[in-house]
């Protein structure tokens, strides 16, 4: 266990807390108090620390996560969409009002009309759907194609991060989900500080000199 | 202030709060306990919304955007930069360590590499040290160079969003500055969730059929 934490990075009363959560299979006992991890257990925690602190996730929706890791008849496919869904976006309170139906229902034919197969519980169609509600409560006419450009954008990009993630023939279920999980959480943070950026140095070109 | 109520869809008690804090001018007072109010003040009280409600500003980040906008020797640029860094994002707690100063850094030779002009104020940047940060914490042996295929998007993003923002021979400095919020809240949300569904969509055609 002292050796786990050092190669895990994490104190031994964290990886404690993680076993009885479930996050952690047990170790293979050796003596009364000893048991011994292996590889897939520095792995594992790794990947529960990235849910937690990179994903933001609760222990509860680690163990989903890593339930169905466990459980090797879950398809990969949907070993990635449990983690993806677990990530959000966050569902804004008000989505069930009757705007937010209408806007849902749009956001379907928008969703359908690119082609995107994307499952019905997906957090990400209640964010746009909620978008076009917060525009419209400004004042401002819009429909779901003012998101066409944004759409052509994200395609593009999910296409070269896709191709990023390794498959199962180089690497394990494990390492798949933490890869996926990595690259939609920090390179979010990263697309969204870069867009910031570019807004100021466009603004500066536009507005900054008189 | 019934009719700006009205006119606003604020509650009274809303408004008078608003006033307080000084986000809102006083009306022209007709009579004791009577006072004009026009179009400026209800433009003035759609732009305190947008920036608490879409922004998720706090009062004084409003009263900042608001006394930058009430004072004309303020250029457009600079109350455009007041609003836009007063948006974050929220700047990570561990800002401050060795390997962030070292980030930072990084971060500033690929700015310079782009040729954008971005303050050193923006908290963008520190969004970008941090991610760099958390990528190695991960493992990731990376540099600032994994930003570039975002760093391109951005800027194309940005470059036709600067576009739909009307100047000062169609808008008013409110109308400026309440668009460029909208612009980059609002629309933040929406290319984040339709990355997660074009990834969903992808990883589904990818990893869905065996």
């Amino acid at each position: 266990m002292a050796e786990l934490s050092a190669r895990s990075g994490l104190p031994v009363a964290t990886i404690k807390y993680y076993q009885r959560e479930r996050l952690l299979p047990p170790g293979r006992p050796t003596a009364p108090n000893q048991a011994e991890y292996g590889d897939g257990h520095v792995r594992r925690l790794r990947l529960v620390r990235v849910l937690i602190e990179v994903g933001g996730l609760g222990i509860a929706a680690v163990r989903a996560v890593v339930d169905a890791l466990a459980d090797e008849t879950v398809p990969l496919h949907e070993l990635l969409g449990t983690a993806h869904y677990a990530l959000g976006p966050p569902v804004p309170e008000e989505a069930n009002s009757g705007e937010a139906t209408a806007a849902a229902a749009e956001v379907q034919t928008f969703l359908d009309g690119l082609g995107w197969r994307v499952s019905r519980e997906a957090p990400a169609r209640r964010a746009l759907a909620s978008a076009l509600v917060a525009l419209r409560r400004l004042g401002r006419d819009v429909d779901a194609s003012v998101f066409e450009p944004y759409a052509r954008v994200a395609d593009d990009i999910a296409a070269w991060e896709l191709e990023r993630i390794p498959d199962e023939r180089r690497a394990t279920r494990t390492e798949i989900v933490e890869s996926a999980v990595i690259g939609t959480v920090v390179y979010e943070a990263v697309l969204v500080a870069l867009r910031r950026l570019a807004q100021e140095h466009r603004s500066a070109a536009r507005f900054g000199t008189v």
